[in-house]
């Protein structure tokens, strides 16, 4: 465990998974207040053989969850994709990801890239570019701390927006705690089996 | 460790996944003889929720996995269907399937279904009750334990298919052996990253 975690209330990891990069961001709530812990992507383009990519995935999150021991994990998950192979490929991706949160029981939720840009920026039709800069003023990242590849801005996002939509609640609207998030949306939840 | 896989040299697990149901087959083979330690299905559509199902999938194949200990995976794995969304989330299920047995370093290779009704029954077009009932006769199956659902027959078709891909090759034609295989066949091979 990273001595940098135990000073959070909360934990959010998020990830935005690819088939060539899969970016992360992990970020520590105390109160109100999110800031970033870590973000980075794993590479896998490098790997030729589609199994050497998900065990990969599969590793490296593993790792991931173990170092920062995230309360929930928030991914980043688009429901249409240009053909039905590509969507196999990206399930799968996803599946392995997955795999590493669901065998340490961490609750998974996912968001559609529209509700990730609509809640980071406000508009659903942002850029990366813009996702990353309001991430940078928002949680007030330093310049030289922010990451050349989009993949690691959007792994954050996704987190954020977890947070914004179980611990900061728009107005007026979504569910008020992440215990009710749980309670309004049971389908989106991975369940605690053991 | 069960105590029956013990006697066979080499033991290969077959998975059909679905997100209804998941069937496994796993077979122990001595030389050139295949028999069938167990068969079965791990059913699924009792959960509603899509995670649920998943963590269920990774939660039995890992404990597939931990009780026969199999030296490779065959998957069956069509590459089409009927949608992005439906391919989305086979893939997710298959992903966390793979997950179970990347864990653990297992060799996993994959199977289109009409590969697999191919080299079972040699009929590319043979029905699944058609494939069931050539494994009966091929692997002397009594009756009495064949399974009532045919995902169950369809994951050790998958098995007895990479058995013969791998051990058993047809004359004069596919690899001698997994090692011939494997080198012949390198992009369908999962990994020893370790």
């Amino acid at each position: 465990m990273e001595e940098s975690v135990r000073k959070y209330e909360r934990v959010i990891m998020g990830i935005d998974p690819g088939t060539n990069v899969m970016g992360y961001g992990v970020l520590g709530v105390n109160g109100k207040k999110p800031e970033v812990i870590v973000m980075g992507v794993i590479q896998l383009s490098k790997f030729e053989s589609h199994y050497k990519r998900l065990h990969r995935i599969f590793e490296r999150v593993t790792g991931l969850v173990e170092q920062y021991l995230p309360d929930e994990l928030a991914i980043e998950a688009p429901f249409f994709g240009k053909n039905v192979q590509s969507m196999l490929k990206l399930g799968r991706a996803q599946g392995v990801a997955m795999a590493a949160a669901l065998s340490r029981d961490i609750p998974i939720a996912e968001y559609a890239p529209l509700s990730i840009k609509q809640s980071v920026t406000g508009t659903g039709s942002a850029s990366k570019e813009s996702v990353a800069e309001m991430l940078k003023r928002t949680l007030n990242i330093p310049p030289d701390h922010m990451p050349h590849l989009l993949d690691a801005t959007d792994a954050l996002a996704a987190a954020l927006t977890h947070f914004y939509m179980t611990g900061r609640p728009p107005i007026g609207k979504g569910p008020k705690s992440w215990k009710d998030f749980i309670a309004k949306n049971p389908d989106k939840i991975a369940p605690r089996l053991r």
